[in-house]
């Protein structure tokens, strides 16, 4: 089985690269399942219902979260009916939403987890410990289990893969919104990167408005961060082929779009 | 000009993956000027003077630190004298040993630049202020300016790169010891990535010890780290090439040696 | 000469109390000049001109500011012309507002300072480097120096006022909200307190609305803040005698006003 | 039912003021309980089976814990033998030691709680869940719960203690190392303190060696920290009083020994 994932989609330009691209990429990798982080969608914070419905439209399958799963309320009102959504399940007991969901594949399972660090982070319940039950529940469906492991440092995601190597198919890290070259399969078997990167604007500050970034850093005052809305744009994403039986990786390879990489058929 | 950088070199295993690649990289990409990160060089905490010896041994020209340059007390007793060592220039005044320096290259000069960013790392002076001091003093000499960035947040290191576009040559950002694959040139000429990765072992967690940090996760007890000893390596790095009469970089491209992307000359 | 400082004023319980006790704290204390903190005077956070003239028509001679300076917009457009106002000086060069001031007690100069910690805070310029230049510009014209030092760490605190003990008449704390029991006179005659305390609701949680904070451990979801608008008040501040000759405290008193704590006269 | 609970004893001066003045207070405020914050009683770090079997002997009828628990590596081969002791209670699942115990005090029973923030603290377990089971299961046998909740924020323990209120007998903070002036009975019967403060060295920094902690902040530089050996002393604590037959606290006060507050009879 083959797996796309595209890493956070930031604001509209995040919305229209993924639009545009991703029919190019189904027709290039023929992925089976196509998951896409959408917790910056709606103008760099959240996600509001007609964006979940969009991004769906434009071809995912499935959307993972993040920290800013909560920033626009109306999150309240649809997360609980959202079927292709999972937000970090280490968020306490009671929260809106679920962290851990199977999607059908041609007649497979494939669980998608979210869960998120605590290393820089707000204190979450500890994904360590949670993923093992999570674990445990999935494999009573599947042994094709996905992780996007929501996360800010490099050491956190790391020990969290080395943790898990062999037990599930694929962590992916986001979170940082800049690809690393370090996608791997561990020694057991399990797909690894250490973050996607973003989808969204090439030439702000993590997708956010460039002036607004640099200024905050030079002044320390308060400054207002919107998603930077024109402009060059990129995508970010990793596809990972499954050996279905085992449920262990057998590659994972980093896609980049931008205008120093541009795509290819 | 074209400038080989390596990332740092973390324990022993670092320290054998220069002495054995950097003649290899030396004969394959040529390059005039050869930096390396050595904050981690000693058993992955500070520096002594017999390893500062051997990285410039190994063939290094120069040396950049970072927030691990006085983990070792004997650091105190070289590096007023140490020639071919730069440490984060934000320190506070009075730190011992320099933050800027310059190096000749065949008649031209090329001033070295260290500055640790402060998100989510300890509060130094502002690199953002202070850097504007640094290049102005050093384009009293030359338009060559390589900066290494050594900071933890994506944010802070690419706030810091757009900021300074145009102004200097390159910077190159450490500290997360994972190598981003957003090596780029931005739109005013400055050569930039936001991690060149680390140098060293490949199977412990960004060079620690893959069993102690993952228990320090799981526990939140006191773990003692250590580089891995043994096992499997790296070696991360780039080359950023120079126009010389602009100060502009023209490439950069990421290096990446391990089992999964073996050396080819 | 005696100075009365009162605590960080909180929204408009805060602002009631100041107006209601400070004649009256006036008339039992019989200070020569009272300072006031009002970084959280306009709802918790910042100030308005509006407000910023309130607090003086009550009775306070000078305010001193801190984190939320710059909350409210509008604070730029009246901070240049803010006669009786510090904010933290180790704000970046450049910012609106100044860090030192002095003020003339019956013939006598008072130096003013505000500045504030970064241990648990953004990383602003380093106080315990400025402090000295500040403190040299001073004692050009004063040796009468009282510093509102705003800041998180109790060890920070701590640190920064057993470095300056003997060299300025007081050191007193603001930032947590929560009034230490530790005022003393240190060891070479400065005035020290680890934290005055706020004046504001008695009822909230450093007077922000219980409810509101109380959801925010247990969510982790994004809540809004606000300070609580009714209910019981408190007021927190410190008295301190100086020796007009030596510059030194010569006593640290510790006032509190609350249900628990009445005031009598 | 009277409680004298001591706060944080730093080094071998906090275990001399424990041992010169614990009778002292006994024989003061006869109190039926004696609980000891015990985390830093070996040199600043940790404590060792003989220093725990020292403060019992002082006077000690039970000792609290905090982040400092597991600093001195002998904890491990002790500390489930250590029948009057708790650590924080959040700490992950499998840790050794217990973090809710019962004392017998009369034929009354007393559960005694210890639970850490997670404000500027390491991410353990969510306290403010953890409670509510602790509490349901002390709550089968007594009404009379102490809590020494070891945290850094204000907010976070006022944000704890108000939840609580009315559920348990007290909340006392430790961890900062300063006694707060913020005694008070909440609303519903709580009594409650921000924190209680240490016991140990007068002139120092929060307990540790003055010239070290100023030395760090002034450089940055790695520093070794000590609990000061010589000079004055303090000790903190408070004495509360319990209706036995509702668990609520009837009163809170504040005890300060201290050069500038002589300790009287
Ligand atoms: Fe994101
Ligand atoms: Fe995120
Ligand atoms: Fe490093
Ligand atoms: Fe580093
Ligand atoms: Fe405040
Ligand atoms: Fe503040
Ligand atoms: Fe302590
Ligand atoms: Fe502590």
């Amino acid at each position: 089985m083959r797996i796309l994932f595209i890493g956070d989609i930031v604001g509209s330009i995040g919305r229209d690269q993924l639009e545009h691209y991703l029919p190019k990429l189904k027709q290039k990798y023929q992925p089976q399942l196509t998951i896409v982080n959408g917790e910056n969608a709606a103008a760099g914070k959240g996600i509001t219902e007609k964006i979940y419905k969009q991004l769906l439209a434009s071809g995912a399958d499935f959307l993972t979260m993040g920290n800013h799963t909560f920033d626009k309320k109306e999150i309240f009102d649809f997360i609980d009916d959202a079927k292709k959504m999972v937000r970090p399940a280490n968020f306490p007991e009671g929260t809106p939403g679920k962290g851990m969901d199977f999607v059908n594949v041609n007649g497979k399972e494939v669980a998608i987890i979210s869960l998120q660090g605590r290393t820089f982070m707000p204190p979450l319940d500890d994904p360590f410990r949670m993923v093992n039950d999570l674990i445990k529940e999935a494999k009573k469906r599947t042994n094709l289990i996905f992780i996007d492991f929501h996360a800010e440092a490099t050491s956190e995601k790391l020990a969290f893969a080395w943790y898990l190597d062999g037990q599930v198919s694929a962590v992916v890290g986001t979170h940082t919104h800049v690809q690393t070259a370090d996608n791997r399969l561990l020694d057991q078997g399990t797909a690894y990167i250490t973050d996607v990167g973003m989808t969204g604007p090439y030439d702000g500050i993590i997708g956010t408005d460039r002036e607004a970034v640099i200024k905050k850093f030079l002044t320390q005052l308060p400054v207002r961060f919107e998603a930077t809305k024109t402009g060059k744009a990129q995508l970010s994403g990793v596809v990972i082929d499954l050996n279905e039986s085992t449920g262990k990786a057998t590659s994972i390879e980093r896609i980049m779009i931008s205008d120093d990489h541009p795509f290819f058929n």
